[in-house]
């Protein structure tokens, strides 16, 4: 019998594709990805961090159960430190010799911060639609990572401000992460969690492109 | 100028005195705490614990600024590390030989834990109502530690038990932890603070109070 999460992944397999094999990052995978690009990107999901964090916690504190409360509090913490630092490290990297407007915001991915700002301060979604939400995001960014790893599309020498972002997202802790949101999505899932799915497919698509798209 | 703490610690001094300076906590610090009365405790910190770490959960999702929120996330973080830890391995090991009625959830400690339940579930708390709760909780804690590494009273050779439970509540971080919870108190902090801040300190005390005298 299919699982809940993977009947949202077969139905809404088409958006789900389209997230996980944008040019943006398989440019970045392969070490290719234009540095105005990268810190435009960084720039912007930075943003979308601040707000996801705070969405995590509200997901942690809404869970009905004490170990995967645990697992949740835990991946706070890692969230705080390696990828906190990440943004902070490596922004200002780029910045030192990437001149790019810092100050703008791309309205698709303010449409995506907006989304989860509204998810964060309203009183209208339960527990089961916010694991699914943070499972999407973060299952879009295993796939594009695990597959560029398959693929072998991932250069050895490739530098670190690409090769920390991959690392963040693939390999054994960070599939573990996206295993336990998707147990949890298949333990308290139901028909209404499937729109917040579509929608964070689309927004994912959409963060990425505009990124890729951006006229300097 | 008095700062906003300096003026609830000193307004509420008697109150915050008792809980911070009950002969629970000093056995404790002597290591002359019976076990039963360390697991009694443990038991019902536990489900203290498993509620609290979800309310600074929604206090960090609720927190206004960028760096204070990462400060509360990797604090979540070391919760959901070393000070669950404490509990998994100190309840197992003393239930091994200690024989208490596990299943015992005094009624001065269910009072507050409904008190914490009430702090998360409702939609009626600020973040620096629910920050004055969190720094009143942890300057007890640092406090009852600190006063006894003041005295001296921790013998040398104390088993890990206590040393732990105190180490967890004392040093560096701990101390850096509680010092930033206080000037959060003073950067956002008002009058509509002081009836949780008087609330919480009643309540610490009657929980180490009710651990102390229970008849077994």
């Amino acid at each position: 019998m299919s699982t809940f999460s993977q009947y949202l992944l077969d139905k809404y397999s088409d958006i789900f594709t389209k997230a996980t094999t944008h040019s943006f990052t398989t440019e970045l995978c392969k070490g290719t990805l234009p540095d105005d690009k990268l810190l435009l990107y960084l720039i912007q999901d930075l943003k979308f961090f601040q707000v996801g964090i705070r969405l995590t916690c509200k997901l942690a504190s809404l869970c009905d159960s004490d170990p995967e409360q645990i697992t949740l509090a835990k991946q706070i913490g890692f969230f705080a430190n390696d990828e906190n630092d990440y943004f902070q490290i490596c922004i200002k990297q780029l910045s030192e010799h990437t001149k790019i407007d810092q100050s703008v915001l791309l309205p698709q991915v303010e449409t995506y911060v907006a989304y989860l700002r509204n998810l964060l301060v309203s009183n209208n979604y339960s527990y089961k639609q916010l694991v699914t939400a943070h499972y999407l995001m973060e299952e879009v960014y295993l796939k594009w990572a695990d597959d560029a790893i398959d693929q072998g599309i991932i250069p050895a020498n490739i530098e670190w401000k690409h090769k920390e972002w991959i690392d963040l997202h693939s390999g054994e802790g960070f599939s573990t992460w996206v295993k336990f949101l998707k147990d949890e999505v298949d333990r308290v899932g139901d028909e209404t969690c499937e729109q917040i799915f579509v929608d964070m497919c689309k927004l994912e698509f959409e963060f990425f492109d505009a990124c890729y798209n951006y006229n300097f």
